[in-house]
């Protein structure tokens, strides 16, 4: 049985990760999900795409307590808090995704929900300040003022959201199999880094 | 100016680390620098390379207050702690060795210790505790029944020392330009891996 490649990708905002995961999943010709996750998830659940929206990626309370008080998915008498529930939605469909073969990750703790997975290997991609405000201004058009503080801000929200659902500091290395500052070698320098990483596993 | 590759590599005991370095400078044919530090070290103190063994990579108090009360190695009354003695020696040596051209560095903070040298490729080896056991058995001779407990305490202490030192955490993602789970992929794939990077960044 030939092997997968489930490459996660966790990242910090300007880094470049989202771009770089995109890239490398075309460059192995595999599927890559970012946005589609939650688009999948809305459709299953009948809520819509946009109450799902607001709640991404946002953590309160504890998943421990959600579960305690509201019971599952199904068999509540309260609703659990929605940001619980799309977690579990869409950590139903990465594993379904997962399963199905080769693809790219971005973001959504997957290298956490899958950790039983064996073909799985999980990267994060961050680089300093000054490089990724470059990143925020030139390309997601950020004002030059605000960028540093709105990087701050979101990568503040992506690591309590990675904490509160896997129990782990993200951005420690050992929770990944490869951890790439992206900021001196650029974009495809990354991808070739992390190609190298799959190519040795494969 | 040609740029100059000046690898510095943090490890995690029976990652291979160590071993990664040494290859990687044979391929890139530059020296590779280790124990051959603290034999330098006590060349020039005076002191002899057995005293300075049994503190190297040993923190106690902080290196502040050693500063504080014992003043700079050369202006003291009552001598500074040997291990911060060596430390500062040792610092003064990577930043010569650094100057003078390419080279892989294993341990001793320096990354840390050349964190304004603009060359520097900061990398971290890791592994989990199955595969570092496994080579510390094999490699080391260590008792299968004690691998695990020597692993711990060896990176309690690697810990220690590299915070005490740098005032960083030893493993966060951040304070590298790399880190590589040596585990899965093996001493050649790590080589790979650094060495894409080292293209990338030349």
């Amino acid at each position: 049985m030939s092997r997968k490649n489930i490459i996660t990708i966790s990242r910090q905002y300007g880094s470049g990760g989202r771009l770089i995961g995109r890239k490398l999943a075309e460059e192995l010709n595999i599927p890559f999900y970012d946005n589609e996750l939650i688009t999948l998830a809305a459709k299953q659940s009948g809520y819509s795409e946009e109450v799902f929206k607001s709640v991404d990626e946002k953590a309160t309370n504890s998943l421990l307590y959600s579960l305690a008080v509201y019971g599952n998915l199904t068999g509540s008498i309260a609703p659990m808090p929605l940001n619980d529930q799309l977690f579990i939605i869409q950590s139903n469909i990465i594993r379904e995704l997962a399963q199905q073969g080769s693809c790219v990750i971005v973001g959504r703790c997957a290298d956490y929900v899958l950790d039983e997975e064996p073909d799985c290997i999980n990267v994060f991609v961050y680089a300093d300040m000054p490089h990724r405000a470059a990143r925020a201004v030139a390309e997601y058009g950020l004002d030059a003022a605000k960028a540093e503080n709105i990087i701050q801000k979101t990568d503040k929200k992506r690591s309590t959201y990675y904490t509160y659902y896997s129990n782990k500091r993200w951005g420690q290395a050992e929770n990944y199999h490869l951890c790439v500052d992206s900021g001196p070698i650029g974009i495809e320098g990354a991808m070739g880094v992390i190609s190298a990483y799959v190519r040795a596993r494969t």
